[in-house]
């Protein structure tokens, strides 16, 4: 099979890259408007020739849109213009409800899914690009009764062939939940980031004691703005939402310690302790 | 050498373990108020004996005092005061200010070095003990002109054969470092924590996304209160200080994302992008 990537950086580059030891797809034909991305991607093997956009459609029968989620509202309906009954148009954007609403009444809708596979690291670009991936992870699919059933059952073999498991759900309801468990992960790793950054303007000190805690912490600060604005302004509502929910979280810590209030500040470590269990992968209750 | 080890945890006893390991202790007599405790840690070999306080100190030259900061401010007299020259104690505590406040005025305050290894990880008690741990990471010793240059050769000649490297400063300046550069990160894992687990209560499916980049910014947030209650309440001026700068950089995002205002937000990330040099510049294994 034939695979036209869209976009030739970590995501879609591992995508390729993993796709193609699988023996799943056969031919990778990149666009990019970054030519210095297309030559890393030729040279590491994501990729096994570079196209224009209307080629590389015509020329292949699976096509992973991997750009940041802004660009994605531009490109889809343009790819879906060129799409024919042989295509399947899988994306990887971190949003999902604006992008389905894009393309809701598309005649080639059907062509289309809407797919969110729950990897990245702190990294961009195909320099990045990794087999190791993927496997294990939960992989979203949105708003599926629009997809054509065998567009549908493409992507379920794919991500099975990747070790995924796959969850269903409204794009709208998945923009609520990937507010909750990822995007306000980087927006407090970007604001802890520029706590300490502000003070290191006056001690320099601070960042010879940095310790893994800290690290761990402040990693996702490292994502770039370029895939991140447009995720944070997409799902603005939602992220505002637990964005405000996190700042009472933060202030209860502040009026229990400005009020000397030990008892509190046992409940509230005792409370987020709980997470243990969701993350070493126990049930919560 | 025989070492007295008060506390027999995750620090001391991985301190132990290795110090053992190296050859620079011979004997170690565990003292604990937890019977659990200390019979793991003669099972795993952290501990060669179990002792009451006096007997233990009195029996060895190493005091490694490694308790909750609370409980180290009431023992740390009680074991100076049954020192004699050929004593040296070290604690490992996050907090400096307070204990070294508390023996100031101590006869045997010389016998006493003020040391914090910053290393840890969110699990407590013996069963996690490790060898794996310290090398390659900062240690800070506090207050040094308090301590016997005896004391201090002891610790420096310990920390180099762990392959710490060392820095010297106040325990006032420490207490502000570790705010920002520890402190503040399990806040606001904490505070991640029950943002997230307050949703939970209604929408199950969350936790079936979690990634790896959630994981790692609640990662600290498994961190038990015992521990981190007394450290924050022992410091809690200054994390109130950095807690304040944290409240407010979050709402630097809140308001760009209230004004749909992407150039604020993007140059709030690129500012952020800096602690990309900061960790990756500097040893954080």
């Amino acid at each position: 099979m034939t695979c036209a990537l869209i976009g030739v950086g970590l995501i879609g580059g591992s995508l390729s890259l993993r796709l193609k030891q699988l023996g799943k797809v056969t031919h990778v034909l990149g666009v990019d408007k970054n030519p210095k991305h297309l030559q890393q991607a030729f040279q590491r093997g994501l990729i096994d020739a570079e196209r224009e956009l209307a080629e590389a459609v015509e020329e292949s029968e699976l096509i992973i849109l991997a750009v940041p989620v802004d660009a994605s509202l531009t490109l889809l309906p343009k790819i879906l213009d060129l799409c024919t009954e042989k295509h399947t148009v899988i994306d990887v954007g971190s949003t999902k409800e604006k992008i389905c609403s894009v393309v809701r009444t598309h005649p080639n809708r059907r062509r289309y899914v809407a797919f969110h596979p729950m990897w990245g690291t702190e990294n961009s670009g195909p320099e990045f690009a990794t087999t190791q991936s993927f496997e294990g992870r939960a992989g979203v699919i949105c708003d599926a009764e629009y997809s054509a059933h065998d567009a549908l059952l493409l992507t379920q073999e794919l991500t099975k062939e990747l070790g995924m498991h796959l969850l269903y759900m409204g794009s709208r309801e998945h923009d609520i939940h990937t507010a909750y468990i990822s995007h306000i992960s980087h927006v407090t790793s970007y604001a802890l980031a520029n706590t300490v950054l502000e003070k290191e303007q006056e001690e320099e000190t601070i960042f010879q004691l940095a310790s893994s805690g800290f690290s761990s912490t402040v990693r996702l600060a490292k994502s770039h703005g370029a895939m991140w604005v447009p995720i944070l302004m997409q799902n603005r509502t939602n992220v505002l939402e637990v964005l405000g929910e996190h700042i009472h979280q933060l202030q209860l810590f502040q009026s229990a310690l400005e009020k000397c209030d030990k008892l509190a500040l046992e409940e509230l470590i005792e409370k987020a302790n709980a997470i243990r269990a969701v993350l070493d992968h126990k049930p919560l209750r």
